[in-house]
């Protein structure tokens, strides 16, 4: 344990400019806040990279508990004034604990295995939107989740509060070229599912799901066309009602759940 | 039309004071924002108490258009310069045009019809889940959103956003003994569905649901046990991943959608 009175230490420093995309990815760093998402990630074995406590931890409604579990995993942590603490917090009201880790990256290979479940997210703008779809891709034991280059980045605060941790369950891909990823599961015999107002197959008699990737698209414009053009099947959800759509996360509940029921 | 150029004026003063819910209830009036929205309530025949638009409308995408619908359905309007509107409004960039609105009221009964499909929420406290389940309970066809008496208020910019427009669509009731009003929904023989972690029904066996109400818990600690006890049935979702839990409005969206699949 160290005490930390001042940010212009080098560590406040770098742990603030992970509140920037770029400086993210250039470090391969990102962080987390709060006990419960601390908690998880420890409870997952992973070793934080760093550990920030404000001075006001031990006060909060388990506080005590985190602290004696990164005692018990012999972790090194800085405390800091809780005033310097609000500084590198992307919150209002932080509980006092931030993790700072190391991106776990996968290849495309990785990604793939004999019975893929794959959820794959085209320029997904809302934090609240990709967090939620990582958070249910989770809930229904989808083997991973791929990000297209347009996607709001994965590492970004918001995103990892709607998570709820399940960043940590799912493996994760940030694809540099989703129409080449794309095409690599297809001659990987995975079956391209794209969800698109115009599609032919209602979601619940979609077949054949032991090896399926299925598309969400963007939040206003919806699946690109040249990913619509190589998709295997499109995918609509019918409506009864008079709203136009549905939002992004909950077209995707439906088709993730509807797969999941489908699979054995 | 008239011009504003002060922030004194007593309707600026007015509309400001709705965005707090307190004000809102006590004068029943709330506002929308943004070309699409005022151009779903005037599509929905709503006359709106006031317009507020702001100098810069008019080269805005789609200013020129909703000017000409306003124009045409002769409704009055006050011009306000942008910094002026910049004060009224809720969002950080506002487009330029804001409404002032009279609530629609319902009573319990006006709810309540031969064949319901209800959703009723219980204590939901993020404004995006409200707006987001209110759109997905339009998208489906139900008959109305009851809110118990813990939840965000409806009325609510964010809420109002996220529902896309879907308020105009679907009655909304705002219960003000929500366990009560459950005794009335079972009385006129509503089947009172609540999703529940511990429920014993899988929601697709679900069954018999043309008179139906489900019921949404609060985010953190679900439905609360006095709704539990008095519900007809306890639906669960299963899962097959390791998430705790789903997001309270992609639970909504997976009962919402298997209930109109099951309605004729």
């Amino acid at each position: 344990m160290k005490y930390i009175s001042s940010n212009k230490n080098a560590f406040i420093k770098e742990v603030k400019s992970l509140k920037n995309r770029k400086y993210r990815e250039a470090k391969n760093m990102y962080f987390i806040e709060g006990i419960r998402f601390v908690q998880e990630a420890l409870k997952e074995n992973i070793k934080p990279y760093k550990i920030f406590i404000s001075e006001k931890l031990e006060g909060v409604k388990g506080g005590k508990e985190i602290l004696k579990t990164i005692n018990e995993k012999k972790l090194d942590y800085f405390v800091l004034p809780h005033k310097l603490f609000k500084e590198i917090s992307d919150t209002d009201n932080p509980q006092g604990i931030l993790a700072q880790i190391e991106m776990k990256k996968y290849s495309l290979e990785e990604m793939v295995n004999e019975n893929n479940f794959l959820v794959v997210l085209d320029a997904i703008q809302d934090p609240g939107n990709m967090g939620t779809i990582i958070r249910t891709a989770d809930a229904a034991g989808a083997t991973g989740v791929v990000l297209s280059e347009g996607c709001v980045d994965v590492y970004n605060p918001k995103v990892l509060r709607s998570t709820m941790g399940s960043v940590f369950h799912v493996p994760i891909y940030n694809s540099k070229d989703i129409l080449k990823d794309l095409k690599y599961f297809k001659e990987k015999k995975i079956m391209i599912c794209a969800s698109h107002l115009e599609g032919e197959t209602a979601y619940f008699n979609l077949e054949n799901v032991d090896n399926v990737a299925i598309v969400i698209g963007n939040e206003a414009r919806g699946i690109r066309d040249d990913i619509k053009d190589i998709s295997d099947v499109l995918v609509k959800i019918p409506m009864k009602g008079r709203a136009e759509s549905l939002n992004a996360s909950i077209a995707a509940g439906l088709l993730i759940f509807e797969i999941m029921r489908k699979r054995i």
